[in-house]
């Protein structure tokens, strides 16, 4: 059985994945405590954040956003709706990068080399750090003492940023006056949602962009590989038409491969946006309807023509600027950021995932306790709670929080975690159809739909509601 | 300038203040995280519960009363309002005990010697245990997977425990339905409240009740006792006329010794309840009275016999049942919860208290940084957070919590501190005309006024809308 897998990044960071800047922001930094929940520990780090006064006209309100699991630099350059709504309510900009993450290392280098220096590395601390710095930032642009209501904050997030703001709202009202959670999987955790949904969500992606065939070759490749896989010859020709940097060698190489084409897939999906994009790497518009094009049933029973044309394919998601010269299959093991997160998948964001024969998946049984082994084996993590997010954010129970729009495409395999109908008067939910993952949250763009455009005035209504303007 | 005196017990515990049980209760104990934060440190230890399943029906809510400074059974036995009312409600009613008060020590014997066993002593920590606990008693007795509307729990609290209630459902709100708030002062800190507000309450409450000299006589006595005490026989009379354990020998007697009559003082007017009560010791009903009803003008120019009579007057409050021998002033330094709750206040609970000519008691001044170096000399605690609360639970900007009744005696000294208005439809105030300290929280009385009568009607609409029965 596959045990692998299990630490797909909400949004897998590729570090090429940024090659222009849009936006311009000053960076700056800010000493927060490393722990802000003991009164012994007194230490304390840079964190950093990004700011832009460009649109700030006084008795405007602040736009933060609640940085994910990477440099936050990603984030504030592929989330242009914040810039595009600035000028309307004279905002101030900011994008707060996550503590363990980009450049705000507790302890630098070291920060994620032992358990003790870890440790730090919580939801609870991350969303203090946001109180934090936002109350910093609310005495230096809008006065002392004042209420939330006349400085307000709104904040911001996408992916596992958007589950931040909303705890953010949920746990520090006094902070942020409301949250726009875009593509926010809150409930994407143990007894909250079948561990089967997100793979099935990926798969009518595919079924839905790509032509009838794509999912039942997909489906057919894992057996091809397995099969091939099976003798040196094999192990070459694969290596060789996916222009891997290191041979296959042996069955634990061929289990990553596995895990790393089911993440291409997965991260297909994820950016099947309606124009080329750059966020996790460079993609063309409508990237699964471009890679299934690449596969027609004509190799159907020929399994080497099917594995040169899925190579063929695979180069859309991996080398789209043709200026790749190979393909690590371990390429981010060593990126400090997927460790973190890994961690932190470990420890707090337990996610259930496994295939079943509703997916083009091969299969892949989850239960917490081979998770929490996994865990153990492969990273050393030996503490996991499983109940970690229920007990500190009420899982379905959030009807007595207020000032939330949860925003989900209903394409985006996130969104089987998702809140997708309103919870109460203040507690909303924007579905978009035929939408990917937090698309609404990117500058505008010529070629946006209507629903994508109709979830971005959902926002902007949500906006003044909270404001009272 | 005197610097003590900072660490006034919010409900001063002394041991042997419990002498009858009124109500029985199971006890029972529960493994929680040492560390709720963090998922580095998993050990547990055994916090402590009181349960009373007397009055559940199937159908009814559970009271919760969550535990103060202090063993959790004293606050079972002074909080008969929850029993009163339970059979009405259906309610099961559970006290938990407080991390490092009572029993509920996360290192044993431990667990204030050092500051890495003191670091889990944290408002955060003993929240997330409250929460932690009624989860678990939540499956025990409704179920799993019920919704907080189907199995609800009601916070209660009285003083710190009712600042605790109220944070509870402020931070997990999703934990429990509502919470009562009894005289929970969670605006006596730093930038909320003026340092001299609590000592011209406690003054009002002499003012009120003593006969018109008392609080004249009281700033007399400040004088007359600095002013003997520049002498060997000055020290040796105060001694023996007020029955102390141990002869003054010094300045800093003496200073022990003021502060020791100040925290009188005070208790006498958090006490001043209209009927006998044995909660912070055993008292007559409305001791302020008989307090200042031993003082009278006449000896006003004979020092010894000012000094005498207020001995007298003090056995009101050391020594009423007419047992004890003699009296140590410093009676309480060695005990546990006296040191966890002044650890607190060094830490988190910061609470700004000076004394001005408005008030009866000799100068004090207060300022933070003062008050950090006395945390730091007399009880080497070096981390002070001036802003925890404020930080942690957002100051007065309270209004996009929900759920919760602040009710306040507006004699009681900590009503100074206290949310005496409506905030919004959700966040009331109710106030106790002559009330003392969480009076309301106790059970009914013969001799209880209509002002207390109507503030446990109030409660009880507030719980019937929560539950909407």
């Amino acid at each position: 059985m596959h045990i692998t897998n299990l630490f797909i990044l909400l949004v897998f960071l590729v570090n090429y994945g940024i090659c222009t800047s849009r936006y311009t922001l000053e960076t700056n930094y800010i000493e927060v405590p490393v722990d802000h929940f003991s009164t012994v520990e007194t230490r304390t780090f840079k964190l950093r954040y990004l700011i832009s006064t460009k649109y700030h006209v006084k008795g405007g309100p602040a736009f933060v956003y609640t940085g994910n699991e990477g440099p936050i630099d990603i984030f504030a350059q592929n989330s242009g709706f914040l810039f595009d709504i600035a000028p309307r309510f004279n905002a101030l900009v900011i994008f707060i990068e996550h503590r363990y993450y980009g450049q705000s290392l507790p302890f630098g280098n070291k920060s994620l080399t032992s358990p003790e220096n870890l440790r730090y590395l919580t939801t609870s601390q991350a969303l203090a750090d946001y109180a934090y710095v936002i109350e910093d930032l609310r005495k230096t642009y809008f006065g002392t003492m004042l209420t939330i209501d006349t400085s307000p904050f709104i904040a911001f997030g996408g992916s596992y940023g958007g589950m931040l703001a909303a705890w953010l709202r949920m746990k520090y009202p006094y902070s942020v006056l409301g949250a726009i959670a875009s593509s926010a999987p809150i409930w994407y955790f143990p007894d909250l949602t079948p561990c089967g949904t997100f793979y099935e969500k990926v798969t009518s992606v595919f079924e839905r962009y790509g032509k009838e065939e794509c999912t039942k070759m997909i489906k057919i490749g894992w057996d091809i590989i397995n099969k091939m896989s099976k003798t040196k010859a094999g192990l070459k020709f694969i290596s060789s038409s996916w222009s891997l940097c290191k041979n296959l060698q042996n069955a634990q190489d061929v289990e990553r491969l596995l895990d790393w084409l089911s993440n291409i897939y997965i991260n297909l999906a994820l950016s099947n946006y309606h124009y080329p994009t750059e966020f996790l790497t460079p993609l063309p518009a409508y990237p699964v309807k471009v890679f299934c094009d690449k596969l027609t049933t004509s190799y159907f029973n020929d399994s080497k023509s099917l594995i040169e044309h899925f190579g063929y394919a695979l180069e859309i998601y991996t080398n789209y600027t043709g200026t790749k010269q190979c393909n690590n299959i371990n390429s981010t093991i060593e990126d400090p950021n997927e460790v973190a997160w890994n961690y932190q998948s470990c420890t707090e964001l337990i996610r259930p995932t496994c295939s079943t024969e509703k997916d083009m998946f091969f299969t892949k049984t989850w239960s917490y306790d081979e998770f929490a082994k996994c865990c153990l084996t492969r990273y050393n993590i030996k503490s996991q709670r499983r109940n970690w997010v229920i007990n500190a954010f009420g899982g379905f129970n959030i009807k007595y929080f207020s000032n939330i729009v949860f925003s989900n495409g209903l394409l985006d395999p996130l969104s089987s975690g998702g809140v997708l109908r309103n919870i109460s008067d203040t507690i909303v939910a924007v579905n978009i159809t035929d939408g990917p993952h937090h698309v609404e949250l990117r500058n505008y763009d010529p070629s946006d739909n209507n629903y994508v455009i109709n979830a971005r005035k959902f926002h902007i209504a949500a906006i003044k509601r909270w404001l009272d303007v």
